[in-house]
């Protein structure tokens, strides 16, 4: 998703002879068509990417224990929720200044409300060579909502609910649209070259590392790590999970799909097209290595693992799901599926409880996505897109460790012990998820 | 949604200098672009209300216990198929009759099956400034199934199953076409000025009120208000509960997305994406505000009130989705969250037993929301959306309600005392929804 | 889906008086939009048919025991990723040879792994009669896909998962890209005048035929067949399974609509949306039929029945749902719940045991389509129809029986008795899909 860069190729392209009909056509009467298609694919991307925090509620709330499952579908709610008011009142403007930034390159400004077009917006009034605003708005804010999806998984089960809800306030409306700016908004990670087509970084990583401090500042459950030994702690509804996965899978086609930014032109619907398919093919690797992985190593299939395999796979195609042939989205995407394989007990060991795999699967798989890149286009280099990836993830980290200290020394952001053993549903909500299943 | 109204509009604004362009071209060849648009809108905006069948039968599968779980989930699938049914034999027509009106303005053709134009279309015969017929069908049919999935929640855990499925054949046969033809089908209320773009009242209101008829009459569940006190009958699945609500929330750009009925000019494109922004703004504020003021009646966020409030929400924005701005959506979708938040408590204790709270989310959201389109709007005033409400409040209540008189008083619309207590579904269907789960 | 018939035709059209405006324009600047438009078709269609994956992973899910859900789960998540490489690889180009056939009309060629078009494809490089290739393969696997989807849930809760995984990598890679070309690949079947519009025959009664030869040679499960009695065997989650349905019938949208292979004329886009209306109402009358159904020969409505019904009724449409009118969808799709009531019990009487009812709903059904299709058009007959039927059920039941006998012959195909009787996701996975609920 490179708006302004996209945006300059379609100038570029438009004076190639190829493409010269469509500038002569245009000289008479401006062509609305490509509006209304790029339009659309916002429309129909962005509704997709919605799909997404609906698959990440049913996916976490199928991981976690029964006791904790009102708490996680409270949390998506809210958090999704939260997201749309703070990307609206701050985020939007924050992360897009276009002439707006209070730091070149750096910061945008700090309070300005999103409004859109008028009703019935005049052709001559539109951004004929881009989208309604409007739509691009209703994209964009998915992103970010999903960022703060992200986090809710990793800290599952033992954070109380509104230290967390105003930390999501924060990083949807502060935290994500600045980095986001970087590169998106035109920022100085954008003049530096780096790549990161549909936010493997900007978008995954970056949850992943808000993830991360709150896990490290939160610590893990109770009872998690014994004698250096870690305890299963089973989630309680893998269909709900498998479910999840799925849906996460479907709004990936607009995730990636929709970052291409345009659909008017022959080039842009072919490339939108190759998106889905290598997006398709790069969650189809992930998961297939990691049912090939798990056999081997623990000689039993490991079905959380091949969920999160599969989602590892898609983060690790998200930073570049244009550029690679098929067969590049499949190794990319089963490199994905070796990563969460290999960390998810490893970060267990480093005792960094991480409730769903999402640090696994958001941030280890986003840094490989990113790393990936160069690979497959000469448009940057793997020096550039380390730089990016640091630049990124440190802001990240640190602020988001910083939010989560103050947090934590104000208001406390741990339920208590006793709390957590009956479960969060009953200590903080007062309401049993399946309260006719006995739990054994 | 006002067919004739939009499309009178769409002819005005073609005569405007800025669109002139459109009409020379026009002159030459007929432009077939916006006839695909617009279709194209019919076509997904109605696959994502298809979906909404989908939300409401998880979402009431969820808040109802246990034992009446495949119950709630056959009326569900069955509601849908004999709307389907009943829509193209009677409704469509009796909804749009054009110039076939038995009293004008009042009461369509009763009987006059659907039809769709023939294979391969010619352009000359397409109703080219519209979209094809087989799309509209499509469309308006999912609106009419919409209707009786709210009547399903309401009236679960205690009626007989064959009798609500003839009140549904009714109500989408004949009551639904009827009262929905007064606006949408150009009768005496689109005369009279009254606004309901996508059906706050038309759909959700309506729907609540064929509700409220049946609670009346079918009284509340065994043991629900006991010595005056309301007593907790808590949904067996909030999984399954939150994910109807996201279904439904993802529906919801279809429904008043495609209400713009048409997507082939800027204008319209852009003025579908402002109405996918406010929607999705008026349910997140319809959610926090539920959030916050359960917690602060409370102490405890409510779940339950928290998705109801996101649902309310949307009921809300959806008689005006498009003249408010996001700031508009988000204050008329959060006195959405307040209603049902003070409205659950509130039947409760007039011991109107609505067990999933649909009377609240679609009857009194969608009287809020009906009422609030002037504030953004001077196509109608707070008289005129008032008066609209109440006929087709009246006409609804007083038919259905005349509709389960009539069946209570034939063939009986209530389970025994001794089936309503060992559930519907061994009772009535002989098949458990989660045998091998036992129920404390 | 006739994608050279189809091309063909459009040719034939664009030479008719009606059209020859789109001709003219065509002469100076070609027009791109019809390219656009019927790629989006196949994106938009491509990815409701792959949400039909997750489909039947929640039909599936919901109507095995929860001692086998786990492994349900993997299956299918399993299953897609491995078509989606495996038709990458092999498939996509066996089943559309063109000019690459080693037997004509026969056999494609063995081994062409897929490319897609080069990064924004000119207009002057890119196939503007029909769409991009991208999204024509990615639109082509989700068919494949469901085919896998179809065979997993009849031999669920006894195979084994590794030899039923070997079965879907030969399914996908090579049994239907072989038979589905010659049809769909302009091989013998589509010479002769067979019509299968969207696969009732090559993708339905195909995975039927592929799981009917699975479960002879597999055998029934332990316990289901007792002194010439069937024994009930309860799904364990009927909620899911109507969610799994919900999903299917709003993939098949995708399915059947995208199969126009074209949106891009009126004629065109008009055909999609009679297309939609029909899957629609086939459905809704297959689900009709088998609830009145069950109720006078069972006196109790059977939600699976209802379910198996409108799955039916879409099967049974998919031949063919261009052509009939609204009350042809209605009574084909009603015979498709006529079939599945009386065709479950049949099998049982046969031990045959298919435990979701895939072969009655997908083979069965899709015969019935299959066979009704020249009942709404001249274009073939119910010879041609039963002959196309055959050869295509004679390959695939021969081909999938010789890997099943090999299968087991040689890996195994069955689980022991003991892990069998203690659950697959015990003794294959060492996971419980619902670890905290007792099972009764």
């Amino acid at each position: 998703m490179k708006k302004l860069t996209v945006t300059l190729a379609a100038t570029a392209l438009a004076t190639l002879p190829g493409l010269a009909f469509a500038q002569d056509a245009a000289a008479e009467t401006p062509d609305i068509t490509p509006y209304i298609f790029t339009t659309l694919l916002f429309l129909i991307g962005g509704f997709l990417v919605f799909w997404m925090a609906a698959g990440f509620a049913m996916l976490e709330a199928g991981l976690v224990r029964s006791k904790n499952v009102t708490m996680q579908l409270t949390k998506n709610v809210a958090l999704f929720s939260i997201a749309a008011i703070m990307y609206w009142l701050i985020g939007f403007n924050l992360m897009y200044p276009g002439e707006g930034w209070i730091v070149p390159g750096v910061l945008g400004p700090l309070f300005a409300v999103t409004s859109l077009e008028p009703v019935g917006l005049g052709a001559d009034a539109a951004a004929l060579d881009y989208a309604s605003a409007g739509s691009d708005f209703f994209f964009q804010l998915m992103f970010c909502a999903t960022t703060a999806s992200i986090v809710s998984g990793t800290l599952a089960e033992r954070i109380k609910l509104w230290p967390f809800l105003i930390f999501v306030a924060i990083l949807t409306g502060v935290i994500y649209p600045i980095e986001a700016s970087w590169q998106w908004g035109g920022g100085f990670l954008s003049e530096m070259g780096f790549s990161d087509f549909a936010g493997s970084t900007l978008v995954h990583a970056a949850g992943g590392f808000a993830a991360l401090a709150g896990a490290l500042i939160l610590g893990p459950r109770i009872g998690k790590y014994k004698d250096g030994r870690t305890v299963p702690m089973p989630g309680s509804n893998l269909a709900l999970a498998t479910l999840g996965t799925f849906i996460l899978w479907l709004g990936w086609f607009g995730f990636n799909g929709g970052s291409q930014l345009a659909m008017g032109t022959v080039g842009d619907v072919t490339d939108v097209s190759r998106i889905f398919a290598n997006t398709n093919m790069a969650a189809a690797a992930g998961a297939v290595t990691a049912l090939l992985l798990t056999q081997l190593l623990f000689k039993k299939p490991d079905l959380t693992m091949i969920l999160n395999g599969a989602l590892a796979g898609l983060v690790s195609i998200t930073a570049g799901p244009l550029d690679p042939t098929l067969f590049g989205a499949l190794w990319i995407g089963a490199v994905g599926g070796v990563i969460v394989v290999f960390a998810v007990p490893m970060l267990d060991k480093m005792q960094i409880d991480d409730v769903v795999g999402a640090i696994p699967v958001h941030l280890l798989a986003g840094f490989w996505g990113t790393f990936a890149v160069p690979f497959y286009t000469a448009d940057t280099s793997f020096v550039t897109q380390i730089i990016g990836f640091a630049a990124i993830g440190a802001f990240t980290f640190v602020v988001s460790g910083v939010v989560w200290m103050i947090l934590k020394s104000t208001m406390g952001i741990r339920v208590t012990e006793e709390d957590e053993i009956n479960g969060l549903d009953m200590a903080e909500l007062g309401m049993d998820a399946y309260p006719e299943f006995k739990a054994s």
